[in-house]
């Protein structure tokens, strides 16, 4: 099996159950491995406030640092409100476990929906924004960006195919080499800054305004930024992924979280207000920001590098949380049962290359343009957020732990800030894009609920409750022959070892061929009956299914075996060469009830 | 069986074999559906002529009634030449076989290759020119001109897969309705001519010369007007689809041809020369002729309605044609055994269809623009023409019949004529496209010869010369369970049907499933044992493909038939929700010796 060689050189030697504990992060891995989602939207969530208010003109810019202040707030609350979550669900809690357990299946469904879009969003948002990092440096590669995006997908879909622990460690380094970059290009921006040495960006002063600065605007660029909260759910939803003590570990890295992206987050959104920078198609804002402070040189180039890096790796978030949530819902019923099994290497397989297939087609269809895909991306976190906050109100309500009051109080700041944030964003929002979020949430809820219907009604049938005995079965067993050679002959060996009383059957199109057929058969038919079936519109069908048909239809359950004698050919074009026929036969009994086809393969030596 | 009705809505009812004689032509409805290909080539070839004088300046178009008779001498010359090839093979002989049985296998592969190209380009060419005359006359359809291409491919195919003769009755009025039309406007316009009346079209002055009329430019002239010699061999291709006496009938069909064709693209080019009309992208020189000469009212849109009907029909000769190849080099082992199955409608789907896919691809590529599919065209043409023309004078050289020395010197006038077009084609279209179909042809050579071989090399390991009875076998019966329900009980009945020892095997990857499996088995299991597997890795392949092995690798020839029972849901979608375990394991052993996989499927009800 030669496909089989290939997936081990890709994908690794298999592991065993008892090796899955070992796979788990340290708090430093971990910060890597889950905060590179959330800290990643600094390379473009300032600029998406930009981008709002630059239609208002230069002096509308002034309002971004204002607005980046009140969403770090609003990432203060959340990330507070999440450690809440954590102590409650020390074994990891997807927004989907925590809306149903506390609210009901339709909450858990809805935060479930909103969460898979938001996954696959990230994906791509991410992968075009890291590849915009790329081209901005690069300008010569802006015309391959959607394929360059769909590459970094492949990539990062092989990395986790091969399992988590390795993924983690190849992801740690970019995240610290991000945070460390972005703090120099911080520190230098300001200092100059202070010190009056900053050369302007020059755009700034030919952007003219074309709208006037409205709270609508204002909120808009607001719902924009809010992309910056996108993965913060991630380290609550993967704590068991945590080595022990899980939970503190977990706690630990959100809390460190919230503080290094409030620093990147208003700090850059800061600087680009200071240093007048306004968004270009072709070149992103921090990049800019990068090439005034630092000048186009190394450090330039390192910035460029590892924002890049940080962006395309924090899809790996997604990678690690989309195929765990699919996992969930399927052993719940909700989603196909395929998704609930963990492939050879512990990570659910059908989850990775299913979340890698939407993704690209969102990167192709969009053209590798973030901008374009940041409408859609909101929505389904605040819905995700706001379910789970409600959730856990609900929950302090009914189990009241020590400072049950305090922890209501909380959540409650958390559920109404963010449900806040979800009714600006699907708004602000909402021409956009934001409405396809909307529809595609309900119409993937209606779709989880029929499947879950499904598995409910075949369960049913199914079942042995009050099944006694089945009713008593006669056999018979067909051989279809349309020629007599080596192959007919095993077939009808094997045929006759399942049945002594073994039948072949002939559709006769031409009677000479038959007579040919009959004289071979006498020498090499190892006795087994012909049955010659005519055909007077030349069909191989109609006579066929006619005597199924009769044999099957005779009082009480007959069972009728068709052996199928087939090639199996040594190289793959070979296979169209033959067994078109068998093809057809096989399609044709395929739906007809006490009909079993048997496939006899015979193989072809070249 | 919900597809097999929409195929008898769409196709009609099946024919017996006894029904095949009555599918024949007579001479009026033959020479429609025979010559509609060659006769629609006067919509196109008198323009293609011109696109190519154009270049040197307006004075270059004169040259072009000369170039039209210089290709309808050859076009009598072939059509002398194919009348006497009628006499030679009554049956109807195609290029591929005449040249096959005079020169060699070599001459006709190189004459079937070409003519499966032709035929291909024929749909291609006549089509994107049919549309070409709508969109002259209805210039808002010019940007739909490709879909519209593609519809009516769909159409010709529908039609075909209907079966022959209604396609003759439906094809034999647009014929003689575009020859009358074409008629008309020839008398009219060389009266008015005569009389003074002309006006002169308004774009002959404009176009200035960009090159020399030098002798390659004419010659080159000469090859794009040669396509008015396609078609002309799907006469003594189809000798049998005419009613007897066939012979006389084919053979008057082709006479009255040449005679109409003559009067048509001589007389069309020489009118366009006289009205200095010059060639246009958005109208063909027919629809520029007929508005001069009837104005923009009911009889030019007459011509342009007959032009397009005729072109677009003219297509189905292909579609006559192609099948009926591909089933005579399937016959011989060049083809897929496939394409030599007559479909329920006596003709051959298989070729209609891939015809149709090709053919619609193609005005795809090309977008719909007849001018860019020229060059490839009639290389093809000239290749099948000049190798039968010289196996004929191989043939009367060898069976010298009456007259043969008058026989011999008509094929070799028409060979020499032929091969000198050749060249010529090759030679001045050569980087056009011309290379493209050289190339073309010498991969379908070796993949005709290759699949032959194949066929031959499996009828030599089949062959039962000097094959005995087969090994003795021995025979085990497992049923693979994940579970114990109703479909699984089935599954065990039909496996004690086909053996009294046969087991269950189960792949255990959780110890408290398999006991409870066990517990159900007692009560429901019918006393077939259960073989509990262990998998260390949570693969259900591993265990299994080894547990196989070993049972089939012990000494002597002995088969495992694999049960697996399997759900056919009642709905389409519900596929997706079952069977991905059961697909896997088939796939994994479908390569293995000795390994017999049956389905039994489980009807669910809703």
């Amino acid at each position: 099996m030669r496909v089989h060689v290939l997936k081990r050189v890709l994908l690794g030697e298999p592991l065993s159950t008892a090796q899955a504990r070992h796979e788990r992060l340290s708090k430093v891995t971990g910060l890597a491995i889950f905060a590179s989602d959330n800290l990643s939207s600094v390379a473009y969530a300032s600029e998406e406030i930009l981008r709002v208010l630059v239609i208002a003109g230069p002096a509308a810019l002034n309002v971004s640092t204002p607005i980046a202040v009140a969403i770090a707030v609003v990432i203060a609350i959340v990330i507070y409100s999440y450690r809440q979550t954590i102590l409650a669900y020390p074994q990891g809690a997807s927004d989907y476990i925590v809306a149903k357990d506390n609210i009901g299946p339709a909450a858990g469904l809805t935060a479930g929906s909103a969460l898979l879009i938001d996954y696959t969003l990230t994906v791509a948002v991410s992968v075009s924004a890291g590849i915009a990092a790329l081209t901005s440096a690069v300008p010569a590669l802006y015309p391959f960006r959607t394929w360059l995006c769909v590459g970094a997908i492949t990539l990062i879909a092989v990395g986790n195919l091969r399992g988590l622990r390795e993924s983690g460690r190849l992801f740690a380094l970019p995240s610290y080499l991000f945070i460390g970059g972005l703090l120099a290009l911080l520190a230098v921006g300001f200092t100059r800054y202070a010190s009056g040495g900053a050369p302007e960006a020059a755009a700034r002063a030919a952007a003219e305004p074309v709208a006037a600065v409205t709270a609508f605007l204002i909120l808009r660029a607001f719902a924009s930024g809010a992309v910056a909260l996108t993965g913060i759910e991630a380290v609550a939803d993967g704590v068991t992924a945590f080595k022990p003590p899980e939970v503190v570990n977990a706690r630990t890295v959100l809390a460190v979280l919230a503080v290094i992206m409030t620093v990147l987050f208003v700090g850059t959104t800061a600087l680009a207000d200071l240093y007048d920078v306004v968004p270009r198609e072709h070149e992103t804002v921090v990049s800019q920001l990068a090439r005034v402070v630092f000048g186009t040189g190394a450090v330039y180039y390192y910035i460029q590098a590892v924002s890049m890096l940080i962006l395309i790796l924090a899809a790996n978030t997604a990678f690690a949380d989309f195929p765990r949530l699919a996992f969930f819902m399927a052993r719940d019923g909700y989603l196909p049962r395929q998704f609930s099994n963990r492939g050879d290497r512990l990570v659910f397989s059908n989850g990775v290359v299913m979340l890698a297939v939407v993704a690209a087609g969102l990167v192709i269809v969009f053209d590798g343009d973030t901008h374009g895909l940041i409408p859609l991306y909101a929505v389904g976190v605040f819905t995700s957020f706001t379910l789970s906050q409600a959730s856990m109100v609900r929950r302090w309500l009914r189990l009241r732990p020590a400072r049950w009051q305090w922890r209501v109080a909380i959540s409650t700041l958390g559920a109404l800030t963010t449900g806040v944030v979800l009714v600006v964003v699907a708004a602000t929002k909402f021409v956009d894009g934001a409405w396809i979020v909307i529809v595609l949430i309900a119409i993937l809820i209606m779709t989880f609920v029929a499947i879950r219907q499904h598995y409910q009604d075949v369960a049913r049938q199914l079942s042995l409750e009050g099944y006694d005995a089945p009713a008593e079965m006669t056999h018979t067993v067909l051989v279809l022959v349309g020629d007599l050679h080596r192959g007919v002959v095993e077939a009808l060996q094997y045929a006759q070892a399942l049945s002594p009383s073994a039948k072949a059957v002939y559709v006769e199109t031409d009677p000479d061929r038959t007579r040919r057929l009959e004289e071979k058969w006498g020498r090499h038919g190892l006795g087994v009956p012909l049955v010659v079936l005519n055909s007077p519109y030349r069909s191989l069908l109609g006579p066929l299914l006619e005597y199924v048909d009769h044999l099957t239809g005779r009082p009480g359950k007959h069972v009728v075996t068709m052996v199928i004698p087939e090639f199996i050919p040594a190289r793959w074009w070979q296979h169209l060469l033959h067994n078109q026929t068998a093809l057809l036969i096989k399609g044709a009994l395929l739906f007809r009830r006490n009909v079993i086809v048997t496939d006899v393969p015979y193989h072809l030596k070249h």
